[in-house]
């Protein structure tokens, strides 16, 4: 992938000596940018442009070329690909537009270029890509013609759209964020966001990742690859709701995700989600800074009026103000004019008018052991401050490297100053207290979540008999149909699940011996393979309470599923005992088309009404992450015995959702299973699956 | 008012021939910002700068000054204003620090700063201000040295932290938002925050409000204020966590509030609320387009990325997109140059450069009926499109007024291009998608607001007994303690209150016979002055089930309580039928000190535990008020009858809220009241009382 990047001679086809011509554009950024190689243009009618040869084509080229940079029409593409073949040129970048995400000949066309680069071995990026930048070697090859920047940053950008890169680079920009490397992957043909961003986890230059995506193509590896990625993944994923669905078909070919599962899918590798661009470069400045290794901050300001801002966010961030103990205090008082101010932390500087005063100060602070990091609000009061705040953050951003905490500098002055100040410093500057705050807390998180990752946390194994469990889905898949509810709920009892006692019924007879020979009162519920929904047709009924009872509504039963479903095959009846009193949980999961298998548990009965949503996770799950599922829901606490009410055992429901973790990973072929409901008891009490539904791919 | 933003001659107090001297600062001001008045310096050492006389004393100018502005030590003051007073000039600003905010003998000075312009008539805003800024007379006397601006905008500042104010104004400058007029208030002490908005509400130059506070003076004033304006106040208010309260008091002196209350008065009149300065300055945008009317928006956008973020935006704001017909796309399609991208809306600008044509699509959405404001998503590909953008923009900016309707446009384009865009347009550019929205949101919902409160939406009157109440809380306040059980639920009754039958036994025995009479299970509860909690105490039983039980109970709850308060003056208890079935609430309220009375409700039982919070509302409240308070409330669904439940009396429930409002109304002497638990019945079933604690302030 190192090749995309550093090529040492590049041809971009697609140029002609006409003033319209994008081409152009590509090389006159890669001479602006000043690219530390050699660059041909082709362009099939050749000709010249300032000073340059116009090749007819690519292999008129008398020297080996490394890369292509394509921008040709889009029927031309796969011939130009089959040249690149022919000529050795391994690595292209595909910036036509107008293939899969256009039309049906556009994936034709698509599909021929697939296939020759598979032929020769070619990697490209693209089609439908704006191009790609590497500032370390100004290799620059969008087909808009940028603004020379000689800034060499470290954060990397793995974009899908090529809009969107281009304007979040405008934004870092603007806030003195200082890019590495930025790729456009367009319609991902050949080479994926994943691919990059395996590249860019190993790539030197690279310290920050950021990539905006409309898809996700390959859920499993993008975790995979996140999850051992030292360097911080930042993704901003679009196409989330109903309204973006359409436009991002034709946009990108990207198709849609289940944002629940993308979201929990990032938490579980460590991919921090930012929704808007704000958040984005905060998130970027900060974790340019040291890490945050505690929550015990101080507040050093020059306004008073800043400070309870800023002790404001601190609170709602959920960070603590350090103590300053008494000498501590003492030490810093000598630097005021007259020692009247209360000093605390926050520590308004008041009359202290002296810039190498809150150096010293801010060092004094940064050293002591109760202190993580600094916020340092500075007000620039006049323009002749101007030299000495640059003074100031010169030795600020020096003190954060060497003592290995951050300190995050707030400035409010002058667009001018700011601007100047971001150009001279490769040292964040925030402009919002607020936002200051915010970014800092993802700094701690990141620290948290790094440190959490190291911990031995491997999804438990449990003895299970798949074997019986194999036979049961083979048997359905075989038929053609769904797992019916007894087979459901002997799939969770031979993966240990505990199910209620249950026979099944073929006549109302029948179901009278079950029910005496579990006592009353029962429960009955219809088995059939072509009812889905049993309780929507009258397929449910609970607290039967004698015999009679049992059979005349085993009959009603049948008589009234009959006339819903006149066709449908009815097997008979379940029969079950109820269950004691308990509260009720949804356990379950499916399989997602990005993430594979996913479990989900939510809360049941009323609370299903109240807190609507479920916690998810992409499976397989550790117990770790089994009982922050539990935790997660609104609504736990009842589970943990709210206002002194009795505990229920949430270790047995931890157990459960483990079971279900394995199976669904086991069992691809089950597409979605629930256990709807989950009866849990008091501690030690266990739980009970009492009823279940198992969808097959079939 | 209106004399302190337009001066026609001002006295500045303070200056000196010293370089660094801050009063020069002022008149350097009033001169770089084209003040259109005459400006005399003063300093009690005289002299001259820059060529002008510095005058000893206030007194030796011969011409009459309609204000001063005054920076001289804290404790020369006072006489200074006594000079203003003696040479009747009646308006002044202090920006001297170190009054109340500072020790005991600057709150005595400030004392006599406030007697000496009561004497006089004088007003005046500070001490501890950093001064007032109109820019439509150039009238500019902060003693910070600013960049001059001609720019006169329509936003108006009202800032209790001068440094605060300034750093907003520094991003409003950067974001293109213009300034009318700016005063920072420091501490308050003579002209009052609700005083300069009552100004700014009926001030011609000023459309928006912005306010920065860190206490608030008079809540009840600022609520009828925000109500009846026709114009936005936005309010950031500060000092809301623990953390900032000490920095708060020793900055403008300024004291906290239960931000619950803050956050309930603040959406009862209409304030827009914001957190932080980047909501702030998108709000500051967006209010300066026509109001949005409506929720059905048209997202045109040349980058296909970014229309997908705008339409995930879209949905996740509320907002919907308008259908466009078949012949409207039609006509928009003869813009395309291949008419093969499938338009709608997002609609996508495709292959369209031509920016004439950009704005011929989105006149064309405009003008339609079912369109209510158009977000437009521009990107600016190169420099040489740069004049053509402004135009571009510039023509949106007059379509806007010519329709009334709101154009939004983000422009993804370098920092220079949008800064001067910005400069060239007082019209508003977004710079982030997501934040255009939201903003956008704001207008929506500020449209909706003043339409609401158009409607006749006057509180209730019920007829009650105060008159026996009156002697129930005076005959409490008389005797120095709070309410007794029986009394508070008495007080209920006489309001209308539907409360449980009840009897105070002063025995065993006196308790056996309310509960043969009531019939059990019965419950029990002490009734004593001085125990405020008595379940802590075990002061309640519950569920007593016959004669017996209830006679030891009663000794032994004596006996109980005696062991914890040997000197308490134990009553009896009160005896009650256990209450049927139903859900527990808490409705009560309290007087705030800076907003008068306030009512709540809450869900009460183990909902306590899950759901915490309780809404709150400022009273006298209206029917539509108190039924939105229940809605609001987290597991109100319970209440409206989940899953096919029966629905509980809410209309009863929404009574009693009315009711206990109107009570804290009448009662200012009450300083807070709960009923807890009340019991609500299934519809038409109505609630009752079953406890309630009423807290006097004596």
């Amino acid at each position: 992938m190192k090749k995309l990047f550093y090529p040492k001679s590049v041809a971009v086809i697609g140029v002609s000596p006409n003033q319209t011509n994008l081409g152009r554009n590509i090389v006159f950024n890669l001479i602006d940018f000043g690219f530390d190689g050699i660059v041909y243009a082709v362009g099939a009618n050749g000709g010249m442009f300032a000073t340059r040869r116009i090749y007819k084509s690519l292999l008129d080229i008398p020297d080996h070329v490394d890369l292509a940079v394509i921008l040709v029409p889009a029927r031309f593409v796969p011939d130009i690909l089959e040249e690149c073949g022919q000529k050795g040129v391994q690595r292209a970048i595909i910036e036509t537009a107008g293939f899969s995400e256009y039309s049906e000949e556009g994936r034709a066309l698509e599909e021929q270029m697939i296939a020759i680069a598979e032929k020769y071995e070619i990697r490209f990026t693209g089609p439908n890509s704006i191009g790609a930048i590497n500032m370390e070697n100004g290799f620059c090859v969008p087909f808009a013609r940028l603004e020379p920047q000689s800034h060499v940053g470290s954060v990397s950008m793995i974009s899908q759209s090529g809009g969107v890169g281009m304007s979040i680079m405008n934004h870092m920009a603007k806030e003195g964020i200082g890019l590495n490397k930025f790729v456009s992957i367009g319609n991902a043909s050949n080479i994926s966001a994943e691919d990059l961003l395996e590249y860019m986890i190993e790539d030197e230059g690279t310290q920050i990742i950021f990539m905006y995506l409309e898809g996700i193509n390959d859920g499993r590896r993008l975790m995979q690859l996140a999850k051992h990625s030292p360097k911080p993944v930042l993704v901003f994923k679009s196409n989330v709701g109903k309204l973006g669905h359409n436009i991002a078909a034709s946009h990108t070919g990207a198709l849609s995700s289940d944002d629940q599962v993308v979201e929990a899918a990032f938490h579980q590798c460590g991919i921090t989600r930012v929704h808007d661009v704000t958040t984005l470069s905060n998130y970027m400045k900060t974790l340019r800074l040291p890490p945050l290794k505690g929550n015990r901050l101080a507040i050093i300001s020059r306004s008073g009026g800043h400070a309870i801002i800023a002790a404001d966010a601190c609170e709602k961030t959920g960070f603590t103000l350090s103590e300053f103990p008494q000498e501590f205090i003492q030490e810093i008082e000598k630097h005021f004019r007259a020692s009247v101010i209360k000093l605390t932390n926050p520590l308004d500087l008041g009359d202290i008018l002296d810039l190498d005063v809150y150096r010293r100060i801010v060092s004094e602070t940064l050293v002591r052991d109760n202190v993580d990091g600094v916020v340092f609000l500075h007000t620039s009061v006049d323009k002749t401050e101007r030299d000495n705040n640059a003074k100031l953050i010169g030795s600020l951003a020096q003190m954060c490297q060497q003592q290995n905490k951050p300190v995050a500098i707030y400035l409010s002055a002058g667009e001018d100053e700011i601007d100047a100040l971001m150009e001279q410093f490769d040292f964040p500057i925030f402009t919002r207290i607020v936002e200051t705050f915010q970014a800092l807390k993802l700094s701690y998180d990141h620290t948290q979540i790094i440190a959490g990752t190291s911990k031995d946390d491997d999804p438990p194994l449990f003895a299970v008999n798949s074997k019986r469990v194999n036979e049961l889905v083979e048997s359905g898949m075989s038929k053609k149909r769904n797992l019916l509810l007894h087979e459901a709920m002997e799939v969770l009892k031979q993966y240990g699940i505990p199910t209620i006692r249950s026979g099944v019924a073929a006549s109302s007879v029948e179901a009278k011996n079950f029910a005496d020979n579990f006592g009353y009162p029962v429960a009955m519920k219809l088995v059939s393979e072509d009812v889905l929904h049993k309780s929507d047709v009258g397929g449910v009924e609970l607290n039967l309470r004698d015999g009679s009872t049992v059979e005349q509504s085993y009959d009603k039963m049948m008589a009234r599923v009959r006339k819903s479903y006149p066709l449908a095959k009815l097997v008979g009846a379940m029969i079950q005992p109820m269950a004691a009193r308990g509260r009720e949980l949804i356990v379950g999961g499916r399989q997602d088309k990005q993430f594979g298998p996913v479990v989900l548990v939510g809360m049941g009965g009323i609370f299903v009404e109240i807190f609507e949503e479920a916690t998810i996770r992409v499976a397989p799950i550790s117990e770790r992450e089994a009982r922050a599922m539990v935790d997660e829901l609104k609504g736990s606490q009842i589970l943990q015995g709210a206002r002194g009410q009795q505990k229920f055992d949430i270790d047995s429901l931890v157990e459960v959702i483990l079971r279900i973790s394995q199976l669904l990973v086991e069992f691809p072929k089950i597409s979605e299973l629930d256990i709807n409901p989950l009866r849990i008891n008091h501690e030690n009490k266990g739980c009970v699956a009492l009823d279940a539904r198992i969808i097959l791919n079939c």
